[in-house]
């Protein structure tokens, strides 16, 4: 039996750090041995000899944690929003010069819908038709999703790769807005309805032929085995990993 | 064993003409006795004695085409598009001078997208929120489809005289379209994708439940059952009937 | 502003007796004005001048419960489960010399699932094909379930109202158990999923054309819509009503 | 521009013969050289100095086909069912002295359920659940399909390579055949309904979280891409490859 994985969560009284709490405490091969709230020292983390801390703190908090986990020698497993190209070109420069330690950006640790998002990019390109369809709780702000945002860009993305033009559409008379949202060519609905919680379905077409793709997200428990998978899987990918799609192994 | 119904069709070369012809040959206790095209003289249905026309032609002809078997006694089954209140109040005035003669006119046939948009309408006033997606081959070039607008329009009037208020929809940031067209007050959604024929979806949510109804549609022979079932009940149904729904018994 | 209802929970501490006190506490028009456990007296409920007092209690208890609310001349809404006809059939002559009180036993109180139940028997007779598939959580240790064989068995009897033989099914060659359950010549498939709640199905069928009625619920607040209806309008149907979708008011 | 890759059609009036036929004669890059059917010498494909056959065939004689199109350096695209282990290591062995020549025995073409299979086999190590429910025409006489059963082997041996245990499942009382059949310890259900073609859905489960992916076949058209593919990469695929996975390119 090896030794198990010290672990510290940043932001541990917010509702993904507080998840993360417990997720840790309940899984095997893991000791939580520091919880962290805004405020604290980061010294903490060392003190503790944590050897990967886990950031759910807010967005004008996490790229000096970051900088300040690698200083110290900490891997770090960052599911924090607001990270941009810049902030993930310094970390990665950051790294070059911390051999041997491993950081993992990851803008959503469900499985579902990572594994979803890479499937589309896998099949875009040999269908003919795409639209994204996601669903959510009439409470959300905005319209589409982040998630659906970001699927159809990939979708676009891996069509423009093989060379495919635009999808058909021979629409001529519509109300307005019924045709969806245009992302990078790509249609996106956005559904609004009490009871829904998060849900996303990827249309794939061709003559005779629909693959659908579809995920859907109850509860943010679900987000705990990618959670966990990269606290597991960090400390052997050194430098910056920027997608939990890394770490899954996918293949034909 | 009764005498059969004898059948004129009127609009016979058409899609849904030739359709109906082959379907009320091989039904049982119907006997086709005219098949008439544009040109033809409707006096060939009074020759052949049939007791029931079904209409299948075209916008221009097909309120002329039901004057005509009015007088003639004859009853009439009409799918062909165009009708509005005032050609349908037309008929109705004609009727009252014509006891005992039927004439319905359905936009629909297809049952199923008929006892969907019945089924929307019962449920409406009990759902806090509700949606219409529609799906079609690309092809198409008006969205949303009829069907869907219409489904919508009843929703919102099933609502309005339940006394329900708007839906709730927090969304204050959106890319143009994402939430789609607003067809009274409720929220349609047109997907078009190569491969698809004719789908639509409605769905309804309340806290920790949702009520999902749909169809597909994937062929013109959906439709005959609704046509048989019109040709077969309209000669017990005097005055003019609007809707398939009115002849299919629906109740809890 | 007419007075509020007096309403008292019997069960109060069970999981759908608390839920129910909280849903009378928030709802317009309604007060709470007694909540009561196992062991406690029900003269609590009469004590307090409930008008209407809702059961969620045991199957050993709530036929006596019901009795002796109907000789104070409270009205009866009932969730427990565990009745049959011949506890029904006592129900029914003690209102008989009760006139004026009124009792309602539903199997279930989740609008959505009655909703779907009913549009389910209003199709059946319009399609050729009809098949069920529920959809739960793995820990659930019946299958199918009773909503999925309860919606079966009542398919089948308006199919067989409507003269209508057995579904077509070539099936000759296959593997123990892949095409379900048989209810009453209706086939029930029962699938076990991690993240499930309770989900439905139902699936008809004619050449060309396909019509789903699903229902998801995701939680027991899902049930306090049909509750808090049961209370609104018990008073005004006196005797015996079996089932929750004699309230809603269905039609075409 | 290339010169055209010139084709040849075994079992060209058959169904899926003819499709190819058509789909060949339709495609940019391929010319059609020769049509062959049952009783028709296979020296016409050489005559026609084709250097792809596609093979559509009977089980009984698609083997032989094979080895004739290896002996005169033809490559081969086969859809005809009926290969075991055996047959396909004696065209393994016959290749190995026909270096540069390519066969692809597939056992599927349709793009959307092959894709779909692989993305099962992909996810399936992630999730804690898994199920297949296969939809189908009433007339089919096999159930489960075979496509279904194929995905559930795939999914159980994925699982397996993961190390994971069985899917959880509380089930005491159940009505025989409600759970499905059993194939490697994954539960299969198959509906039947007219107005269905061919259609399959893949369900993963999680805490919280649900993966769904599913493929709807309408028409024969719908395998086209894929044989037109086969026979586009086949001269670049020396040697045996069994499965249509193996030319999409797939990865995360």
């Amino acid at each position: 039996m090896s030794e198990p994985i010290r672990v510290a969560v940043l932001g541990a009284s917010g509702r993904m750090g507080a998840t993360t709490v417990r997720a840790v405490q309940e899984a095997g091969g893991l000791e939580l041995v520091a919880a962290i709230d805004a405020g604290d020292d980061l010294r903490a983390v060392t003190d503790a000899a944590a050897q990967v801390a886990v950031d759910f703190t807010v967005p004008s908090a996490t790229e000096q944690n970051v900088h300040t986990l690698v200083d110290a020698g900490v891997h770090a497993v960052v599911g924090t929003t607001g990270w941009d190209d810049a902030s993930l070109g310094r970390v990665r420069d950051h790294l070059l010069r911390a051999p041997g330690v491993g950081v993992l950006v990851a803008p959503n640790f469900a499985l579902g819908a990572v594994l979803a998002m890479s499937f589309a990019r896998q099949a875009a390109r040999w269908f003919e038709s795409v639209e994204v369809v996601e669903l959510h709780h009439p409470d959300k702000v905005d319209a589409p999703s982040g998630t659906a945002r970001h699927t159809a860009q990939g979708v676009a993305a891996a069509r423009a790769a093989a060379g495919l033009g635009p999808v058909p559409d021979a629409t001529t008379h519509t109300l307005d807005g019924a045709r969806g949202a245009d992302v990078d060519g790509v249609r996106v609905h956005a559904v609004r309805l009490r009871g829904l919680v998060a849900h996303e379905e990827i249309l794939l077409g061709n003559p005779g032929e629909l693959l659908t793709i579809r995920t859907d997200s109850f509860d943010r428990v679900s987000f705990m085995p990618g959670v966990l998978l990269g606290i597991r899987q960090i400390a052997g990918r050194p430098g910056l990993t920027v997608g939990l799609e890394h770490l899954l192994e996918l293949h034909g």
